[in-house]
C-alpha cells in the first residue's frame, strides 16, 4: 500500500515525512520512527498544517498499531499524538477518531488510510466551493502556508487559489511571508512555483498599504480551528489582515474542512492559543539579528467572526450570517 | 571641535558613523571617505533614519569644503547626498539650507555644527512635547527606530517613550521588529536596553492580536516626510498600525521636527516612496529562505491624516484637526 501527498509518503511499510524547515532550500524526507518521533517532528513544525498533522499523526498511529498489540501502549502513544500541539483541533478529531476506530477493533491502518483519503476529497470540496469566489484578473492576499504542504491533498485556501488558476482563470497571489517562521515565504512560493501562478512575495507589514492602494482583491486565509459561531484561530498575523480588510472593504475567506470545526468550542474564546520559544522572534534559524531581549510568540490568533466575509468549507460556503446564525452546528455528523 | 552622538562623531577632523547594518552585535565605526563615501552609507542604509542622514550629509559636506575650494564641485557633492534616498526630506532641507549658506559666504563646518546641535535641540523639544502624553503604567507600541541612532539627539517617537521612562513613568514598550531591515528588532532593542526600559520585541503581525488585548494604549511613530495636511510618511508598516490602530481606538501620534515637514506638499500624494531591492524581502543579509520569486520591497508608506490622533513635534503638539486646518504653514519660517 501507497499514498503520496507533497509532504507526506506511505511506501512498503515506512512512514516519511519531507522536512518543511528545511524547505525551499533543501528536500529532506525523513523516515518517521514512531510516535514518540512524530510528536518531535511536530512540535519542531517539521511536519505542519492543521490537516496535515491530523493525517501525519493517526498514520503513525496505524504504523505502530501494526507492531504493538498492548492496548495501553496504543492509547499513550494516541495520547502524546493528541497532545503535540494545542491549538490545531484536527489533530485531536484525527486521533479521536483513530481511538473509537481501535474500541470497535477496526483495522487502524484502514482507518488512516481512510481519513488520508478523505482529507484529499475534503480539499477537492473545498477547492470546488472556493474557487468560484474568484474573478477573472482578482489579485489574492494570502498568509502563511495553507496549500498541499498543509494538508495530504490540494490544499485549503492556497488550494481554493490553485483550483482557480487551474481553471485557467489569470490570478495574481500576493504572499505574506509570515514571521517568523516565514511559511509564506518559503512554502507557500515553493508551491506557487511548482503550479507555474504568478505571485508576489512581500513582508507581513506591506499588505495594509497594498490595500490601500487596491491591489488586493479577496483575501484567502488557512483555519486551525474554527468554533461553531465562526471566530477562528489561525496563524498569528491573520487578525491584523482581518481588520485591515473590514477596513478596506475587501470580502476576507477563511477555508476550512469540517476536521478543522470544533463543535464543543461556542465562540473564539474557547480556542486556546499555543504559546512558542523566545528565540523564534530573534531571528530565523541560526540567523539571530535581535539582542537577547525579551519577546512575545503566539503562534496563532483568534479572528472573530465579524470580520468574516464567509467560510469556504468541503461541505459548502456558509456566509457570515450563517455562521452567526450557527449554521455550523450539527455538521459533526458529517464525520462519523 | 567635537560633536558626539549614538550614530555619528565629529573628532579631530575625522567625521565617524556607526555602521547600523552591522548593529546589535558588531559595534563598528567607519571612516568617512567624503561625499560620495556618504552617498554609499546612506543609500546602504549603514547610517539611517531622517534626521540622521540630514546632518551626516551635512557634516561630509562641510568637511569636503574645508579640501575642496571649487564651487562647482561643493555644488555636484551636495547634489549627489541630496538625492541619496528620495523619501526624507530633512535630507533635502539640510541640504538646501548649507547651500544658502555657501551662497552667502558662511563658513560650512559652522553650519553643519549648528544644524547638528538644531538637532539634538529638536529632540528634546519633541520629548518635551510628547511625554506629557504618556502616564504611568502605560504600554506602548513603537514601529522601526526612532531613536538616538536615528537622530544626533535623544531621538523623536522613541526619544518621546524614553523622555517619559526618565521622567520616571513606570512604563513598556512593544517593539515591531520591522521587517524586512529588522530596525525595530536590532536597533530600538539595543537602545531600549541602553537605557534599561522594559520592553518587549514582537514581529509585526503580532501588533494587531495585542491591540485586540487591550495590551497597548499608545502608539508613537517617527515620521520621514509630514504633508502640510498631516498625511505622512513612515517606515513600511506605519500605515497597517494606523489602520489598526483606530479600529481599536488607541492614540496614534506620530514625531517628527521641523525638519521633516515638506512645506511643498499639500498631502501625501505629493509624497515620493522609495522602492528597494527584490532580495531584501527574500531574507536577512546572507541568510535567504526564499526561493527566487518576485517581491515587492515598498521603503515607506504613506499614512493619511484622517488616522493621526496628532503630531508631536518640537514646536508643539498639533491635533488632527489641526493638522487639517493646516496649522502647519507657515512653520517653514522657524527654520530660516
Amino acid at each position: 500500500m501507497t499514498l503520496n501527498s507533497l509532504g507526506l509518503r506511505l511506501e512498503a511499510d515506512k512512514l516519511f515525512i519531507l522536512d518543511q524547515e528545511l524547505l525551499p532550500h533543501e528536500e529532506k524526507w525523513i523516515l518517521v520512527e514512531g510516535p514518540d518521533h512524530m510528536v518531535q517532528l511536530i512540535k519542531s513544525l517539521k511536519v505542519r498544517g492543521a490537516p496535515l498533522i491530523g493525517v501525519a499523526a493517526v498514520l503513525s498511529l496505524a504504523h505502530y498499531g501494526q507492531r504493538e498489540q498492548n492496548a495501553l501502549a496504543i492509547k499513550n502513544a494516541a495520547e502524546k499524538l493528541r497532545q503535540a500541539r494545542p491549538t490545531a483541533v484536527n489533530l485531536m478529531v484525527a486521533i479521536d477518531r483513530m481511538l473509537q476506530a481501535f474500541k470497535n477493533q477496526e483495522n487502524l491502518m484502514q482507518k488512516a488510510q481512510e481519513l488520508f483519503h478523505e482529507d484529499v476529497q475534503m480539499c477537492q470540496g473545498m477547492a470546488q466551493s472556493g474557487a468560484s469566489l474568484i474573478q477573472d484578473g482578482d489579485q489574492i492576499l494570502t498568509h502563511c502556508n495553507s496549500g498541499g504542504l498543509a494538508t495530504v491533498g490540494l490544499g485549503t485556501a492556497l488550494g481554493v487559489i490553485l483550483q482557480a488558476h487551474l481553471d485557467g482563470k489569470k490570478i495574481h497571489v500576493w504572499v505574506d511571508e509570515t514571521r517568523p517562521l516565514l511559511q509564506g515565504g518559503r512554502l507557500t512560493t515553493w508551491e506557487l512555483q511548482k503550479f507555474k501562478v504568478p505571485h508576489t512575495l512581500i513582508c507581513d507589514n506591506m499588505a495594509g498599504s497594498l490595500m490601500g492602494a487596491a491591489k488586493i482583491q479577496k483575501i484567502f486565509t488557512g483555519a486551525d480551528r474554527v468554533a461553531l459561531n465562526g471566530d477562528f484561530a489561525n496563524k498569528i498575523g491573520t487578525y491584523s489582515v482581518a481588520v485591515l480588510a473590514q477596513y478596506h472593504n475587501i470580502p476576507f475567506y477563511p477555508v476550512a474542512p469540517l476536521t478543522t470545526i470544533d463543535f464543543a468550542a461556542k465562540s473564539g474564546k474557547d480556542i486556546p492559543v499555543e504559546m512558542r520559544g523566545e528565540q523564534e522572534v530573534r531571528g530565523y534559524r541560526q540567523t539571530i539579528w535581535a539582542p537577547p531581549s525579551p519577546t512575545h510568540n503566539p503562534a496563532f490568533d483568534v479572528t472573530p467572526v465579524s470580520l468574516v466575509t464567509g467560510l469556504v468549507t468541503d461541505h459548502g460556503y456558509f456566509s457570515q450570517a450563517d455562521l452567526k446564525n450557527q449554521k455550523l452546528k450539527g455538521l459533526e455528523n458529517e464525520l462519523l
